[in-house]
């Protein structure tokens, strides 16, 4: 029999969101990048989750993640204003631009990480300046797998400090856009090796709806999108992606490479549920046998017989 | 012992290309869809080529696609210039612009199918004015397969007879943008299965460095780029990929689902040795042992184990 699963740290945002489709809209839904990621790695393994929100957070609709076994012991309430972010979706599904940010408490942001959490085996640092995400890195004490997600913002505006928590933590998931402008290289196989010589072992590219590539010391595998016909809300499922990866890792203890294939397996799993509905609200009804037919499905999408019997003219 | 394989008809382009990229450029270097997809189909089966060049055609450079099995019969030689193209590669190298487009006698193209070749079971319609392809279809007797490419230009310009095509053939290939403008569905698989609702079994999306999806009847099957380190030139890489998909299909005989899903990893591997030199230079030296190990490389890029003992928390 497994022993029971090891828990896994986040630290990120919480937040309110607004987000319009060309097709629908919602207003104060409960979102950010701990969020997301919490709804979909819970499905897995304990989550102690660390972030900030202000006095007006509707922490009711936080009490599915608890329920779930999500420890919101770090989640600090603070004096003043929540975190706000919106967006507006293209026709496309693809694209999107941010009509508003109110960084509310989410300004002083300061993350102190809870005695109880320090000695966390699987972290996650979610989007942040990575002065924090190198603040986070010297509270804790001996994880086993570091990952850090960021965004095109810190790679032009807080390039030094984000590459020092890169040569410090194991894997980092980036989209490709964000691995092109991070590494000068406009090829993605040679930008994967320029960012894992930074240090991180492994380096997940996400491509949205053209899935993930995963450069693991010298392996490389892809995972497709899953062909979903019906995109709600593609917010968060960058971070529902990095949850079913850690999820999974967590999970099954490993971090071997047949480990890190399934895991990324897991991750687009989780990114494509995250789509279907605004918000978290598809992660949070979300039962293991529907992510474990998912990844099944993933399979079958990928799969072809070695052709072994092949005349050559 | 397996038959011989059958022969593939294609009907397209016979250009002389000028072609730079950041890095280097060519300038009169043999091209055209019929040339591309020649080259890769004919490591396969062979092939039997219509198209029109000028007085001015250096045909002796095409003598390795003859040695290679390639009948060329069927490429008229008019009084007038050959068809010219240039094209401009951005950093990125995946798009590009048109520098020059110069028909010659291309203009006046009006496919004629020898008598020997009516008879063709594999059938590849380049991209072409969706007219001559209605009338290429009128001169073939009995084909398996056919497949025809398109691009945008027919696609806003000649709606109405490359629908008519559309509805007469077995196969399409085209591009994620192409998709998405024919169907007028920005999501992937909805353009896909709107597509096959308008005729063809198999619908062939081709996403460039992401790779490829097929629809085929109710399947759905994706394949991942390669991870070329060095792309030198993407010009006819789609040709390449569609000859890839055509010569293994003919070489087999066969095609059902598992067929069909080989037969775009072939494409996959034609399309990615094109890229590794300008024009078809690549394709003109490569060997059936390289193209089958690229095969099971591709395999190894996408093939994860199926999760048995998950332990669900």
């Amino acid at each position: 029999m497994a022993s029971a699963p090891e828990s896994i740290l986040v630290v990120g945002s919480v937040a309110l969101d607004e987000i319009a489709t060309p097709f629908d809209s919602v207003h104060e839904m409960i979102g950010g990048a701990a969020v997301h990621f919490g709804a979909a790695a819970s499905l897995f393994a304990p989550v102690q989750l660390v972030g900030v929100i202000g006095e007006d957070y509707p922490t009711e609709r936080l009490q599915f993640l608890e329920r779930r076994g999500v420890d919101l012991g770090g989640l600090e309430r603070r004096a003043g204003e929540s975190f706000r972010w919106g967006g507006r979706y293209h026709y496309d599904m693809n694209t999107r631009d941010t009509t508003h940010t109110e960084l509310g408490v989410f300004a002083d942001f300061r993350p102190r990480i809870p005695e109880a959490f320090r000695a966390a085996r699987w972290v996650f640092l979610g989007n942040i300046d990575p002065a924090l995400q190198l603040s986070v890195l010297d509270q804790i004490e001996a994880p086993h797998l570091v990952a850090c997600d960021t965004m095109n913002y810190w790679i032009s505006g807080a390039r030094g400090p984000l590459l020092e928590v890169i040569s410090r933590i194991d894997m980092i998931t980036l989209n490709d856009e964000e691995a092109r402008q991070l590494s000068g290289q406009p090829n993605l196989a040679r930008a994967g090796r320029w960012i894992q010589e930074q240090g991180p072992r492994h380096v997940v590219i996400k491509k949205g709806e053209h899935g993930a590539m995963l450069f693991s010391d010298a392996d490389i595998f892809f995972a497709p999108g899953y062909p979903l016909e019906n995109v709600v809300d593609p917010t968060g499922a960058g971070d529902a992606f990095a949850g079913g990866i850690l999820g999974h890792l967590a999970r099954s203890g490993r971090d071997g490479a047949r480990d890190l294939r399934q895991a990324i397996v897991y991750g687009c799993a989780l990114g494509s549920f995250a789509c279907e509905a605004f918000g978290p609200e598809r992660l949070r009804e979300l039962t293991a046998s529907e992510v474990e037919r998912r990844v099944r499905l993933f399979r079958e999408l990928t799969h072809f017989e070695q052709p072994v019997h092949v005349e050559v003219p």
